[in-house]
């Protein structure tokens, strides 16, 4: 009696699987920093927590599968702030941005087939993909150029006859890069040269600061029915914990297809939809101060690390990650010391391996990934800490 | 440029299928009753919104993947109950029964394998397979057999070297039968037999009529590292729009690789699994009244339906769903007909056409699916609408 080969081979979150060496120092009384996830303590907006607060029906009834009209018309509204027009029907609420990755990777494919990914990658794709019986097939961008996309010739090296779709993700995660106009008509030339779809995963859209906009796929000419985007409110609004997200896509067959996948599971949470409706109402002034907090957040992150020129660094865009590489040969070892065997003052910090953002095999072994979500003067201590363990690190060693 | 497969084939829900036609229904003004979704009109317990309205955190941060601790050492407490001992670890919270069904297929099969499965089943299994990319192979049952299951070699049948598991589910939805003990060793004796999983849906464990209680898998001697259970508390304490489940297996292996895919979508919802730990901490005495009013409610359906001689119903000894054959060709068009063409004093029933709940082409085209969950007056209201509407549909196709 086995285990299916995809429940063998699913790769274990590098964000999470050291979560019991966490519990274990959070047991030893160790203050630890959490750099390792995407997890902001911006607070969430008052209104999200009162909308839920004041639901006074008595049955907590599903809701629609597509999730509730009054989230999506107020979802078209804040599109239409960036110029983008949608109808309602573009747009089907999911359980978390999750589900919307999941769901375009079912959509676009077929147990086999392959979908191109720039590494490195935001890794839960990985899990999504084994789930879904597909192959992620990465092109690798590096931290030397940016992570700027490669030549066309060399993305294009990788579309093979099972190749369905290219997925994206601008701003990144974990690199912080913002797509160029350029960058986005490359993919685009390539999805309508190889009949392939675009899947853009832009949960980050507010999160720039370098005055750019990062474009969504969704204002692109010509690949209108190519685009599937995926979205949430985790980081937009600070909430996390919701599973409130949204598949969108201007091609009706798309989103038909989406509907039936989102059938089958029913509705997405109603209480947090309330919530989320609640945050989308607010007026557009919300992002501006929490885009600065989190600008002077990475400067101070980024800084810091510099301090060290054994650390390679390229100042991320947006989002609020970075990836560095980091003087050592096995990153994954470096955060299981820092949680097992590592303090200062009774604290330490706690990363995300690098190589779990690769799927090419050895890539990622000397990175880690940072998120900058916590506030200026705790973000700089978590860096002091993460340097100082570094030091230890290599000293233990020799 | 082509949807996949799977997108392409996935079933629309039988269930959800019907939606345009209600809400133009009620557009028209038609109160419409639902005996088309399990969606109780029992009140969620004051205890589960208390819990979410005195949450006082600020930031609504991802949970654990595999849930609140809290939650699941009280999801231990509640098996107690049942003699069924668990430790933690055999317990995963995920995002509704609708998820631990899907990763429990994940987890025994990839694209290409079997799951058999006794038809009519829950109609979602079957687009939990097309996501999966397995196959669903049925072994059918019958109202004219209280929908037993058939003989062992009728099962044997169906097992190929694809075959993975067998899925039950008992309660079940949508017969409203219940294995008996000898139906359970059946099941057991080819899962050890031919080295299969047993993928247990137990969501209506609570809701049983006849005297009998609802065994679980959990309880059988012999195929504990076999058994992977699919949990809810959507009927449970009448919370169907919180999303939150369990998968719960003794086998640690499989613990292990759930965790993995729930670690790829971060976590389940935090607010409602405060209000599932305070619902489970509640005496167990909560249970009893509602069991008593679900089974008037079956009679007050039974008896209604029975009161028209060419209806075939079987009385249904647990959860809230009887199959019932109607004297018409076309049970899709029928419910189709009750919410576009039929009204009786401004008011009209909604139904579940039977074909989606079976995986035999041409199977269940004469029947329905109804759901016992509104409240003994309006049931028998909505049955009496349904057997005129039903008069009228007849008078029609003639």
């Amino acid at each position: 009696m086995e285990l299916s080969e995809r429940a063998l081979t699913i790769q274990a979150s590098p964000i999470r699987r050291l979560t019991p060496l966490l519990l274990e120092a959070k047991k030893r009384g160790i203050t630890v920093h959490h750099l390792n996830i995407g997890q902001p303590d911006i607070e969430t907006p008052k209104v999200f927590w009162d909308a839920i607060k004041n639901y006074d029906e008595k049955v907590l009834a599903y809701g629609l599968s597509d999730g509730l009209p009054e989230l999506k018309s107020a979802v078209v509204d804040y599109f239409a702030r960036y110029n983008i027009v949608l109808r309602q029907s573009d747009i089907q609420v999911t359980t978390a941005g999750s589900e919307a990755v999941l769901y375009s990777m079912c959509l676009v494919t077929d147990p086999g087939d392959e979908i191109i990914v720039f590494e490195p990658f935001y890794t839960n794709y990985n899990g999504f993909g084994t789930t879904a019986g597909i192959k992620i097939i990465p092109v690798t961008t590096k931290a030397e150029d940016g992570f700027a996309l490669p030549d066309l010739q060399e993305i294009e090296k990788k579309v093979t006859s099972k190749t369905k779709a290219i997925l994206v993700c601008s701003p990144n995660n974990p690199t912080g890069h913002i797509l160029t106009a350029e960058e986005m008509d490359k993919i685009a030339f390539l999805a309508k040269k190889h009949d392939l779809f675009i899947l853009s995963d832009e949960v980050y859209r507010e999160f720039t600061y370098e005055g750019e906009k990062a474009i969504s796929f969704l204002e692109l000419k010509g690949v209108e029915d190519r685009v599937i985007v995926g979205d949430s409110i985790s980081k937009r609004f600070s909430a996390c914990g919701a599973r409130v997200g949204f598949i969108i896509s201007k091609n009706p067959d798309v989103m038909a297809a989406a509907l039936k996948f989102a059938q089958a599971r029913l509705c997405p949470p109603t209480l947090e939809q309330l919530g989320a409706l609640a945050a989308y109402r607010m007026d557009p002034s919300y992002f501006e101060p929490i885009r600065k907090e989190y600008q002077a957040r990475r400067d101070a992150l980024y800084e810091t690390l510099k301090s060290n020129p054994e650390i390679v660094v390229k100042k991320p865009q947006g989002a609020f990650y970075v990836m560095a590489k980091l003087p050592v040969e096995d990153s994954d070892a470096f955060a299981a010391f820092m949680l097992r065997d590592f303090s200062y003052e009774g604290e330490t910090t706690m990363v995300a391996p690098g190589d779990g953002f690769y799927a090419t095999k050895g890539l990622g072994m000397n990175e880690i990934r940072l998120a900058y979500v916590l506030n200026v003067e705790r973000t700089k201590r978590a860096a002091d800490i993460l340097l100082k363990g570094l030091l230890e690190f290599k000293r233990k060693s020799k």
